[in-house]
């Protein structure tokens, strides 16, 4: 195999059948890879109750500063239909320009370009002044609890340090050059029980039905928006995700409703001001709820669940400059410096060192056909070792 | 047995254990006692896919006119927790100056009294001039169907005539003499759906979450008030029994979300009025839903159930005055005249002549430890006596 080309290490890496949580020889194979340029790899199964044991790989090239860690993942998620796709999912098969696979876009293609990158830059200029570490995990697509979280911990516990680092997803939407992701809202979820006093329908004083005191408290939730932005943030968002009463019975006014909620939130809040805000929301609307004369306000409980993702952004300005400019130079394209979308395994890592996530185009990622334009391997291919490049000589100026 | 005792006839009625559907033998024992006043007895059963067989008794006595129908049920409400009563549900002790038993008010008692009543009056003055017919079904606590409406509707099939009629449920709340159904409102369910577009709650703009259009279209359906309601009914009250949307991933925005409701409505209104009516609220509310700039209103779909019941309004008012005097008499109280309350088989009798309820004090109805206090079946009775003689005296004047 080539190290040096991405086609070639995207190939080896689609033709494991790594549907998370299975392995399926995925890590092995990158192992291969990377000792082949001179890595030393250690591999770490991390278990916990009730979710799968997961194989996870840190690798590292050089023991020097400075240390750059690419962090990502082999796991895929399931092919879905797999007679729906129009070449089978785990045979890197290469179509008019484009190699399909699961995992072609999220993110074997990401890893593929990386080493290949680094191939390149030690052919070309020989292995970088300093440290390179590939932090892998095939817990990503699943429960995400024995993956990056508990890996990041394990190296830092044992005297890792870095100075920063890049994740692998796909975070352009249309094009290479599109996106650079450089935080993430924060994440927190939870659940409103409106208490009422079951009833017949034809003696409704009788009763209190839950359903009017919930539609005031999820209006309150919802409104006024809960924030504007700001430079480098999306608004707070607010979606009520279920509401449910489970009341099978027309002629029964129900005794309780809940509602499940979840919002994504900016840097101007911590999960602790958020959830305030939110209470004190629910304790303003509440008070609207007293409908009839004599009645108490709708009774109400409200829960935020545990696991909740605070928000953060990168101030790492050489990190995210040097990116930026390796992608205008390779693609023409300044790449928008964004916060938006789901949350990703940055979330673990920001703790350690900065973070920033730039990898292909996610269009077809965890679709039928997932697929990848060879000429877009070879941009990053070429991105990543512009970016190494530099950012190990002007990392070695700092 | 003393047919002019009411805690007698009651009791043999309690002692048959006739939970809906079964009879139990209680058609029989009220065949019997009627037999004994000089009645013709017809047992008709009645039968329909997917409910069970239900036995039903009409009852004449006399062949000419006036004629008055007294209407009711045998069959009873399952005991619910048979341990929990102080007293055997179908023993019919006497303790403490109540009767005890499953059907005591609701309805055996109503049956019990008016049997008594007619037994007194026959020992008293002799037969009245006309004719006097129960019509008595055992399907009126389960689905209504092999019943009062088709029991009705097969006896004046084979020519019967009525001139009045009255129902012995219980209506008085609190004590005798509290209450006369004149009426009743109508009954009318729906469903509501709403559609939206499916996403992740992190790519808002690319979903359209359902549950924002169904808070607007179930606020446009409450608010404002129906009506205000007038001299006869109280206001038209909607109540949603139910929204559900079934969403168990908290990262997901739902695709549909359904709300049930169910509408008790006055004389202003028929069924197919108030459906108009519900209608235009929701295509106006939907007007308010263009969230965003360039969106379309939320789309929905809205279905009535078949099964509704119009509202309806007795408009004799000798049968009411008759009514009301004689229970002012026997207890100095002077009725309501009420269209509250749930459904009940007054609603198929209504198209065949006027008719009105009044029967024992409801409170004990359905529960454990239903009961009735021997002076209530007295009072009943001689209220019952007393409309008897005048109903057929001024009846026979008009
Ligand atoms: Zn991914
Ligand atoms: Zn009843």
């Amino acid at each position: 195999m080539k190290l040096t080309d991405p086609t070639q290490t995207l190939a080896a890496l689609i033709r494991c059948p790594s549907v998370t949580p299975q392995d399926g020889g995925a890590l092995s194979t990158l192992g291969s890879m990377l000792s082949e340029l001179g890595f030393s790899n250690e591999r770490v199964i991390f278990s916990d109750t009730g979710t799968p044991d997961v194989d996870n790989l840190y690798s590292r090239l050089g023991s020097g500063g400075p240390h750059l860690m690419f962090a990502g993942h082999t796991d895929v998620v399931p092919v879905g239909d797999s007679g729906a796709w129009s070449h089978g999912p785990f045979d890197a098969q290469v179509v008019d320009g484009e190699i399909y696979g699961r995992g072609a876009v999220d993110m074997k293609g990401g890893i593929a370009c990386f080493v290949s990158a680094l191939a390149r830059l030690i052919e070309r200029k020989g292995v970088p002044e300093g440290s390179v570490s590939l932090l892998i995990t095939g817990d990503e697509e699943g429960p995400s609890i024995n993956g990056t979280e508990k890996l990041v911990a394990h190296a830092a516990a044992r005297g890792e340090r870095w100075d920063a680092a890049i994740v692998g997803e796909p975070t352009n939407p249309d094009q290479m050059g599109d996106m650079i992701k450089i935080g993430r809202r924060g994440s927190l979820s939870g659940t409103l029980t409106a208490e009422g006093v079951q009833g017949h329908v034809a003696y409704p004083h009788l009763a209190d039905n839950p359903l009017r005191g919930m539609l005031t408290l999820v209006d309150g939730l919802m409104h006024p928006p809960i924030d504007a932005g700001n430079d480098r943030f999306p608004p707070t968002n607010l979606e009520v995700t279920s509401i449910d009463t489970g009341n099978p019975a027309t002629n029964v006014i129900p005794a309780r409703a809940t509602a499940r909620f979840n919002v994504r939130f900016n840097d101007i809040w911590t999960a602790e001001s958020l959830t305030d805000e939110l209470r004190g929301r629910l304790e303003q609307a509440a008070k609207k709820t007293r409908l009839r004369p004599g009645r108490d306000p709708v009774r109400y409980t409200i829960e935020f669940d545990e696991r909740t993702s605070p928000s953060f952004l990168t101030r790492d300005e050489a990190l995210i400059e040097t990116l930026s400019a390796a992608i205008a130079e390779a693609t023409g394209r300044t790449p928008a410096l964004s916060t938006t979308g789901g949350t990703s395994d940055a979330r673990f890592i920001k703790n350690y060192c900065p973070v920033v996530e730039f990898g292909l185009v996610g269009k077809t990622m965890h679709m039928v056909d997932e697929r990848v334009a060879l000429s877009d391997l070879e941009s990053l291919t070429g991105i990543y070792e512009l970016f190494l490049e530099r950012w190990f000589a002007s990392a070695g100026e700092r």
